[in-house]
């Protein structure tokens, strides 16, 4: 059932249209006409609601990813879905984990951290930007992670984490190597290591960087997921997708 | 600091060998030696531990991955970890998720379901062959994720599930189209169904069941990893790798 | 030196612009501006041309894959450059093949088998469709390859090549199946097939036929062709990208 | 027919043996027995052979690439067939064109270029080890392509190429940078530059000289071939394969 508060997935019935909006959040415009998010407080998951143009939605619980691709403002170039739980994967980020992440950016990062370590775990996020940090606050609070989140204005390169004992750190940012040696610091002994690189002289200096503070265990991957079209009798592959985010570097402190 | 039971990923130190191993597992035997795994217990994470032939190796917390990656017994063909956090992606799971998945295998994915799920989640486990399951029992209990995990002895295609309202299903077998009827029953409204195909034929077999059983929001995606070498001077992709696994779909019980 | 008839590429100096027209073609209009093509007859490769914008172009000889791409007329969908050479490669086609190709379509392939089969080859192109057969015509005139090409206005599914110890087979067609006995018998012993597949069904069918009719060193493969972006400081792969085109089944007569 | 010189291919009739000989040979020896290669002189396309076990095969005509595959010795590492037509394509090599190659490493490059620009061009390649170059000739000679190759011994980035007005140059060496200015005089204007690169470090340093050396259209593709299994019933990419040979660099002399 919806609780005032819940996002809801909403489907056109037999049609191509999808939005993501808030239960409880009153009356919202979409290009399908206006929907009264009210009447689906109280209303099981399933419910069919009608827009003011006649037009049928269905209601299902929005998954975290959902809210993250329709709702989140966006600032700043946003990490992709299969990137992200690649980083959970190797930077071991699970229920109970305690993160550092830098930069926060839009927060799209560490609203998929944060929702990974609830209900014990924490994820300490840096920005050095002020506007980012505002969009990146809205985010977070608007999908209720923000009990897992500690966001912080500040610049890792320069003031490291002021932290101990970390599960992980990741560092997606425009100039992570001058963090490295901080993020060493700043993790367990074992803990994971976790950078985002989009070109090929960032990944060398990242690189760099992780050799020269000593870390181990040091590997990269870069994740392509090719989206296939469902449709019986001419199942192939879309003709056109995304080639290239990025290169994820993963290491350990040894 | 380790404890007793805790798995530790025993790096070679300046050397390539790594193995994982049970913290207080006594003494066991490697290619580098024997180590005393007993130790362990109470040192820090990064202790040194040396083996009956004088070879050092550095003690770091193992993660689930590790884990399942070295120790794990395998019976049957298991899941790619960049398949198994897709899968978690997909189909939503989390912390406090109720999952079902069929069959249990080897119980590879069972574990980083279970992994993920803690501390309020669980993960509903169907296999019809005792020997997997037998397998199963053994890997799940050695990484303590059996308090997350009922496994069951029971053929999902002919007696269904027997569960109802679960956030997810997943399906991992060789005949998943007679269980898919069942996994909508036993789904949630909006909840998420996720397939692992691994030839084609299954794949548009699997695919036209989806589409009987009314599913929406249907996908398919194939998840490419490429492992890049990271020395320095010459930072490349790696020549050979695993160029396929499977194709995985999802959808939603609309 | 340019000749009349000669195809020019036209690349705008230093800028984005690019174009290819004929020698000898008199006056065209761009979105720069008119160019006088008879100018460059008689003119060095690398001369430039100014237009009535007095934007200039510098006039480079064209490759036959650069007119393809900027003036071949498309009727039907085209195969791409990266599968046409694949396609030259497992058939073995080079200088003095006898290839025969159907379906004609736009005459991309056309042109490109042509191309290599120079001077001593033939390609016999079979189409069913009088209006493409019209469109490959033009095309392959324009281009000055049609001294190796017979086009044909012929069914092949129904009335086979009438042909028969060619070289190399090459499918195209959305039936290729109905055709695979007959390019048996239109090849020489250990000639080649080449069936081009654009969804799995489509490729599961051709290789139904191609195994019943009792070819052997049968072999499927897709090529992906990933573009990277070639800027100092940011080179990586461009982020956007065609994924899919088709699988290329090849095989030999035995 | 068959005559003395060519090469067979010769397929295990019902089996998995396959090997490359040249008829009118002699006696080879194979793990099927001996062969007698004389036999096959005068013989028809597609004739049985036995072997002194009693192993029957097919023998089939070779294609430029099986004899390269199965025949060529190898010194250097070697460019592989879906790379070779890609720099074939991009370079714009085919019957007619004047090509030149450095290094010649073991000769597979440059083969499969004579093989395009015959019968009236000419592939001119530079190597500076003697060894090399001694493997590169036998390799050429034995599949008699030697009319259309001049091979020297000589350093182009130290001495050039010593030529003009060439259609295309490819530049597969360890250090081509240096070479780049060099390639830029031999050729003609709108002439093809191709550049094979292994590592980021290298298709950096070359990207620099490219532009340093003013070429225009550049691009870079790297070019993957995934083969799929052609069983019926399981049809699906192989599991493992070559996931990276290297980058192509292609460029216009503007």
């Amino acid at each position: 059932m919806f609780k005032r508060g819940d996002w809801a997935l909403l489907l056109e019935v037999g049609g191509g249209y999808r939005t993501v909006a808030k239960v409880g959040g009153g009356v919202v415009q979409t290009i399908r006409g206006f929907l009264d998010l009210d009447a689906l407080v109280g209303a099981p998951y399933g419910s069919v609601l009608s827009s003011s143009l006649g037009v049928r939605f269905k209601a299902l619980p929005a998954t975290i990813f959902d809210v993250i691709e329709h709702r989140f403002k966006r600032k700043a170039q946003a990490i992709y879905p299969k990137d992200a739980v690649h980083i959970v994967r190797v930077a071991g980020v699970g229920p109970g984990s305690r993160v550092a992440e830098a930069g926060t950016g839009s927060g799209f990062l560490t609203a998929v951290l944060a929702w990974y370590v609830r209900p014990w775990g924490v994820v300490y996020s840096f920005e050095r930007r002020l506007d980012h940090l505002r969009v990146a606050v809205d985010n977070i609070r608007s999908v209720g992670l923000d009990p897992y989140v500690e966001l912080q204005l500040r610049d890792v390169s320069v003031s490291g984490f002021g932290l101990a004992g970390l599960d992980a750190v990741v560092l997606d940012m425009g100039d992570p190597w001058a963090a490295v040696p901080y993020a060493k610091e700043a993790l367990k002994p074992g803990g994971a290591l976790a950078i985002f690189s989009t070109t090929v002289e960032h990944l060398v200096k990242s690189l760099a960087a992780v050799e020269e503070a000593g870390f181990c265990e040091v590997s990269v991957e870069e994740v392509l997921a090719r989206r296939w079209k469902p449709t019986l009798g001419e199942v192939r592959p879309e003709t056109f997708g995304v080639v290239h985010t990025g290169w994820i570097i993963a290491a350990r402190n040894c």
